[in-house]
């Protein structure tokens, strides 16, 4: 399969997301066009390693009563609903992975990274559809969580759950992010909120 | 927060995707716009339950060496590179999931379905981005794989990992989707290919 580069068209002129065409050789020699979004000005095609464009966080908050799994719970407007997910954002320009960690945990939640744990490389969240890559990242914060410094377009609920908990949510019929619902069945699998040690 | 639904707007006009725009009310009362991809001609806001767009398998093959992970190497036109991830694909019409598991695993690995474990509900790729959703299908499997029924638009290598096959593909930089990295570094974290007791 080959991407033929040059006939990459933008289907649309907005800021945050838009719709591109490009044309690619099958494994026949058949010509054919993929469209799909992207958060790039222009994208980028071809082997090279990806830049994350978000990063979605998994804190562990260290509570006198036990470990805590902070989760939001937000409304997303391309579903008019809200959502149960991780505390995620988009990377600011040039930012790290570890910079994007620790502004967007104190923006959506008001905790403080102390560690980084586990962290993945950037993967794609649905790659006929999108480019949009982010890095999976699992981390240890403190303090106490609040929403004071959310955005205004945000409407988000911080949600600390124990390992009942998010049994329980796991198996519920709420709209979950897929990511966020993964990490939900990794929990309930290992039987306790703790990074496995194989993780080290 | 709430859609303002009769500001939906659809910015292109495509078969497979398309960008769309809606007005929202914001908590503080203003109003603004998001953009973003959507499959459907129309898509819904609300809190009524989510049809999924598309199957994700997560297969086990038993085999005389032991249990095999099935994997997926294919190339993805919006990275122009393969992407690790596994059988997956658009559900056509009224399908039902497991009709549609069934017929992507066969089209896309030759492998037949046996059994249907654990499912998750509809769950969101990237909710800022799209309202597209999956279910999560682990399923067993039986079987030759090959890809002699892949389409033509698909490029696809078929991988049976045994489990230390699958912790140094987690720990590689392979390009991955976010559900397969997952999904990897579940079962390592289990220390076995196996559907956990727990899932039952």
């Amino acid at each position: 399969m080959r991407i033929l580069t040059d006939t990459l068209k933008r289907l649309t002129d907005e800021k945050w997301i838009n719709l591109f065409e490009v044309e690619y050789r099958q494994p026949s020699g058949n010509v054919a066009k993929w469209q799909f979004a992207s958060r790039k000005a222009k994208p980028k095609f071809g082997s090279g390693p990806l830049a994350p464009d978000a990063v979605f966080i998994v804190p562990l908050l260290a509570t006198p009563a036990g470990p805590r799994l902070v989760m939001t719970r937000e409304f997303r407007v391309p579903l008019g609903d809200y959502e149960h997910s991780f505390p995620a954002g988009l990377r600011d320009g040039d930012e790290t992975i570890e910079e994007t960690v620790r502004r967007e945990l104190a923006e959506e939640t008001g905790l403080a990274l102390t560690r980084i744990g586990t962290t993945s490389p950037p993967v794609i969240a649905s790659a006929g559809l999108s480019d949009e890559s982010a890095a999976i990242v699992f981390v240890d914060c403190e303090g106490e969580p609040h929403t004071r410094n959310t955005e205004q377009s945000e409407d988000i609920e911080i949600l600390l759950l124990d390992f009942d908990e998010t049994c329980r949510l796991r198996k519920s019929s709420e709209k979950f992010s897929a990511k966020a619902w993964l990490v939900l069945l990794l929990f309930e699998s290992l039987g306790r909120l703790a990074w496995p040690a194989c993780w080290k």
